[in-house]
């Protein structure tokens, strides 16, 4: 009876987040500009319907009241523990901490896009401070354990902590540093300029299309459109939309595809009973993004995988044909210290996320001032990726996410990466023929597996849980450096 | 005080409904199929929730005290005015009864696409029997003085009544009636079949949206889009949304592009004030359908209109090259009796409402069983339209309208037909030159004058008084009568 409470409750709210989900999709694919301001309107009206009806006193007494009635039933535990995760976290924040950030969020992005453009980190120094003060009062708030890092981590991650992240740091780091280093002085570069070109949009959509249909995307449950940037949102399991670009370089469309279509079909794969509750969807970012960078990396960038898509590739873009699959297979895993995160390798791409960490846990500590920043950035650009940026813009200033107050969030991207290496590792001892089956474009017994081990439970287990239920050991860094070495020295005969 | 408290509680509404809205627009337009599932959960948990907040008594204590409040202040007045309405229309039918028509309606909706599919009047009976009960009970809620037709047509536009109705088409009955048998018999008839052909989609979409921004329809505050029927719909002034199809008759996307465009200018010059509040928008069925219906043919089907547009037609379609300005004009207004009301011409088209009035008046008053209603459907057509459709799918099964419980609903397209020419005739005191503006492509007088008197008005006049602000007279079918006649013998040299 209180389950059903519960549930009707969360019904309702189910609803309002799938309409702002579906706003912000059409605000990024569809809305004229005229729109932005009742769009501004509509969202923070819903949003704030939805957040004062979770965190109403009622859905407490409901919650509890299921905790003592599911007893037993391990489905309907896991359904009250989510529940009761996103409830202590709606609740612990002080409902005007919560309007502050909000307002600051609105003001520092705004600063951001302002001094990104003018290269000029001094004007947004005042809101990155506010921004850091306030998510340090929200992470008080949230309480934590040992460091303050744990309670803005674990909003992304589930149990995830800051001693997790240097550990996983400090065993990357230096392997990392020493294969690229090789690669830049031994290793013998295939250039990719030819992946560079004036390609036709249509065919770009068509193709990319046809890409992540091959590997389980679906289709009839979802579609793909044009956006400024790619994601991946949903509202059921029934309907769940990635986005893409089409860029001077060709990889962005492919494999920025591949990589939302490994999102998508984590969120296509939850149960159908659970669709719209709480158990559905994914269980964390770091999981989340293990998904889309399995299929975007390992699979997409795999040379088995090419073996078969190459020829469809190059009867779609005729200027591609006289690559044979070794050099295709080398253009598109060219490994190049940069600047940019979002645009980086597969091997330097986890060195941007590590000087991120670091930063944003001195910045939290206090043990660098804010103003510094740029300094202490450039410093470990230098230190990790032997190239400095040039200016702030191309340096710190270049993510979004501390302007949004997404501070303890960047290393979940590197956790996706290790699992993506962990889990594919685990998969080969029940599928030994990965490759096989890549070259024949036979993608089932692969997404199946993954859709049986990891899409098909939701958020019924914890992350840390899930890792160990499907790999048998709790998240390393071993496949990933194994996987990574043994396929850069291949490629560039180091 | 309480003006803003009911305000606010209106702009959550507002809030509610514009997410309806958008997930309408996206199930036409973009949904998967299989989200249709999640979708009709979503809507008809924020419908349940938009009514629940909009009836509920907090809704009424604010009224109340809003309507004290603003005396003197006739903008506030007027909006006092529109809630009280609307909060009547939706408070005065019991919640029981709502919820029982709601239900049926999904049954009936789909027992009538199975009997229209399978030529089944039969099977549909006991749901338009049941339908047409629950209306009229509806009905006896709403009260109403005369007819108890009146109470449901004023659901759709204020104030007007059954007697109206019957005055309109009882005036309009012999005349149109006569020209269609004088266009029969003694016309000069011109082949259309060249606008049926296998036209580029990319083409007419292009094509169609020029004409639409020509005309005023703000792009950049709008968009069109794609949809298996065509529709207008929006959430703000800034995003008011058309969609058209395309069809081997070309006429299809060009004169549905260009009624959905009237609709779309008329919300998209609400005044900004009043953007996401209970004046902006559209008065009344009947006044918004006379925007639509001017546009589409007033100025869409006029000489003037296309001896400007012709040359860039044929330079997009050139197999239409070969026709000049005075047969392509008679091509696009060619009259013929006919079975189906959504693809009458303009002359016939209130002949098919007209017999739908007549019916729906005869089936409330109970002067005719529902079961005989093909025999009735039948006899009309053949006495009005001098044909007699094949069967009822193609007869009294074509219209969506009663399986949805729209009863009352259809005159207004008469209405709209009407007022559409009596808004043109009114406008040529102030724009004598209307045909000349035309012919050189400048739509903005004709815009600017029709934003001045009737967009920008939005709900602020009951449709009855801004009929007679703007026109000085009610609603009536002399320029109506007198424009067509004029058109028709000279198209059809009689």
């Amino acid at each position: 009876m209180s389950l059903l409470e519960l549930r009707s409750r969360l019904s309702e709210i189910n609803a309002l987040n799938a309409a702002n989900g579906m706003m912000h999709w059409d605000q990024q694919c569809y809305m004229p500009p005229g729109g932005a301001g009742a769009r501004a309107t509509h969202v923070s009206i819903l949003s704030k319907m939805a957040h004062e009806m979770f965190t109403d006193s009622a859905t407490r007494k409901a919650l509890d009241a299921a905790e003592k009635e599911v007893g037993g039933d391990s489905e309907n535990e896991a359904l009250c523990r989510v529940v009761r995760r996103d409830f202590e976290l709606a609740t612990k924040i002080p409902t005007a901490l919560v309007a502050e950030k909000a307002k600051l969020q609105s003001e520092a992005h705004e600063a951001w896009v302002v001094a990104r453009k003018s290269n000029d980190f001094k004007s947004f120094v005042p809101m990155l401070e506010g921004m850091f003060e306030l998510t340090r009062q929200e992470a008080e708030h949230l309480g934590y354990k040992d460091h303050i890092y744990d309670a803005l981590l674990d909003q992304y991650e589930e149990g995830a902590t800051a001693a997790d992240c240097r550990a996983m740091f400090d065993v990357l780091r230096d392997p990392i540093v020493k294969l690229v280093k090789d690669i830049k002085d031994n290793g013998k570069a295939t250039s990719d300029a030819a992946l560079t070109g004036d390609w036709d949009i249509a065919k770009q959509s068509k193709y990319t299309e046809s890409l992540a249909k091959a590997i389980g995307f679906d289709f009839e449950r979802g579609r793909q459109d044009v956006a400024p940037h790619p994601f991946c949102t949903g509202w059921s399991i029934g309907d769940t939309r990635i986005t893409t670009r089409f860029q001077p370089y060709l990889g962005s469309a492919i494999f920025g595809t591949l990589h939302e279509a490994g999102h998508g079909m984590y969120e296509q794969g939850s149960p159908e009973a659970w669709d719209l509750g709480p158990l559905a969807g994914g269980v964390s970012l770091g999981i989340h993004e293990s998904q889309s960078r399995l299929w975007e990396n390992i699979v997409g960038r795999s040379k088995a995988f090419w073996s078969h898509f190459l020829p469809s590739l190059q009867a779609e873009f005729p200027a591609l044909a006289s690559y044979d699959l070794d050099t295709w297979y080398k253009m598109i895993n060219q490994v190049e210290p940069s600047l940019i995160r979002v645009e980086a390798d597969e091997v330097t791409y986890n060195l941007h996320i590590m000087i991120r960490f670091e930063i944003e846990c001195a910045m939290l500590e206090g043990s660098v001032a804010i103003k510094d920043m740029p300094e202490v950035w450039n410093e470990k650009y230098k230190d990790y990726l032997g190239i400095t940026p040039p200016n702030d813009s191309d340096g710190c200033l270049q993510d979004v996410h501390w302007s949004m107050g997404l501070i303890g969030y960047f290393p979940t991207y590197s956790m996706g990466n290790l699992l993506s290496y962990q889990f594919w590792t685990t998969m080969a001892q029940d599928i030994p023929n990965q490759d096989e089956l890549m070259a024949q474009g036979n993608f089932a017994p692969i997404h199946n597996w993954l859709k049986q081990k990891i899409y098909s439970q939701g958020r019924r287990y914890a992350p840390k849980d899930l890792v160990m239920r499907v790999t048998n050991k709790p998240i390393g860094a071993d496949d990933y450096l194994k996987g990574l070495t043994a396929k850069y020295r291949e490629i560039y005969s180091i």
